[in-house]
């Protein structure tokens, strides 16, 4: 009790910062940093982001909650409040990701490392699970995690699995791919099916054709990893989902994180286990 | 409380008959039915059996223990004791089941439909998981077992799995396989992973070859089902594996149930879920 109070009396943010890497990495993201954050502030959950108009929000809301795979809401911010104190200390969504897209008319504009110019009071931000939090429990039991190893992005793929549509939100899941040897495919489910929070258990294995996927090899977003024969590719819904999906929609505005810079929240990813 | 007693006072074997299909079904074995249990008693647990003599028994337990997948125990015996009060009222494991198997040398040298002749005071009865049970929770599910629907025997394979070996019990791993598609092999991956006591999770999918099958159509035990070009083979570790092991282990003396003619016990499919 006393240590707890002499530590919020240090604190404050500066307190906090020595405690907990995902403030550092947003604190840094505020001062300009614009790198991925593969792989910043292990442990802690990284985010999809999506801001939208309010008259939209509601729309874009029920598309997630229809879509739970690809869409898992972390956090929301209310109407106009660049905050959200429940994915993070001092969290500022304007200024604590590396790098955002500022979309008009389905047009990437611009990609700035703040949205400080483009926030305005009637702004909802979404924070959607990201697969970087179930591939760290894949790797803690040693699963070997291809496009890692190889220090490439992960395939992704357009299917021909269509999400539930809402308002002017609809379009085709896409899926991220990632190849197991069989008995680690197995294993692969089992450890994601504990978090929901962050796309859970995979949407298909085995059968790329059956998903409208004509080429492993050729990724609609990502990079190629090879596949062996003695393999099965492993698909989950992927949180480039809702991005492409805003993408379509045809919207006059809309702000999204840049692909792989991502926002570092406090949540702990073993946090989001269900079990 | 008094409702409580008042059953057991009715009751003994008589009132709890009219309780419990389990019991019934084996008063129905020690009366002489020598037919499968594939579909008797539902929501029961059904068990394969193996009885060795006590100086075997160790090491059939030890070997049990360390290939938990096929060889989930469930219940023993007491030496000598052909009585498992844990698996049931009144269980007799010398008549409750419909029909057994005696190996001499490791051959079959008679299917007796009790085995009150046999019985000895250096005997150990074990009582194994059945596949039965998750069968059950998946069809619980709405997931089609294809086997079932054609109404033939699970088809069954040896692979190149070794198990890990005890005192003279060693060999493959025998699988059963069931085909599904993809999203519904990822769902009975879940839903088998809550019933390890029964074989647990599948141990492969996808590539029969890696686990030494060289053609699906070709199965060494039980019936050929089709595998449709849109489905996936999903493969459980098999409660024949036990039977193979002891046939391969040269013993001068075993007893194990009739495939298919499983020994029916009071406990519920749905108390093995672990979840």
């Amino acid at each position: 009790m006393i240590v707890g109070l002499a530590k919020k009396q240090q604190g404050g943010v500066d307190g906090e910062r020595e405690m907990l890497a995902s403030l550092q990495a947003r604190l840094a993201c505020r001062a300009g940093m614009a790198t991925t954050t593969a792989g910043v502030a292990n442990g802690f959950v990284q985010g999809n982001l999506a801001i939208l108009p309010e008259k939209l929000a509601a729309s874009f809301h029920r598309f997630c909650q229809l879509n739970p795979k690809p869409c898992p809401v972390i956090g929301m911010s209310d109407v106009g409040n660049p905050k959200i104190p429940s994915l993070g200390i001092d969290l500022d969504i304007r200024t604590d990701l590396p790098r955002y897209r500022v979309w008009r008319d389905s047009e990437v504009v611009e990609e700035p490392t703040d949205i400080m110019a483009h926030w305005r009071d009637d702004l909802v931000a979404f924070v959607l699970g990201c697969s970087f939090s179930f591939e760290e429990a894949l790797m803690a039991d040693d699963l070997p995690i291809r496009h890692i190893e190889r220090n490439v992005r992960v395939p992704m793929y357009r299917t021909n699995i269509e999400c539930s549509p809402a308002g002017p939100f609809a379009g085709p899941m896409v899926v991220s791919m990632r190849p197991f040897k069989p008995a680690d495919a197995i294993r692969a489910v089992q450890i994601t099916s504990r978090f929901p929070a962050v796309h859970g258990a995979p949407v298909h294995l085995g059968h790329p054709h059956a998903i409208g996927i004509a080429d492993i090899a050729k990724p609609d977003y990502g990079d190629p990893v090879p596949v062996e024969a003695d393999e099965i590719p492993v698909f989950w819904a992927c949180g480039v989902t809702p991005q492409a999906v805003i993408a379509a929609a045809k919207l006059p505005f809309a702000i999204t994180h840049a692909p792989g810079l991502m926002l570092v929240t406090d949540l702990r990813n073993k946090q989001l286990a269900v079990l």
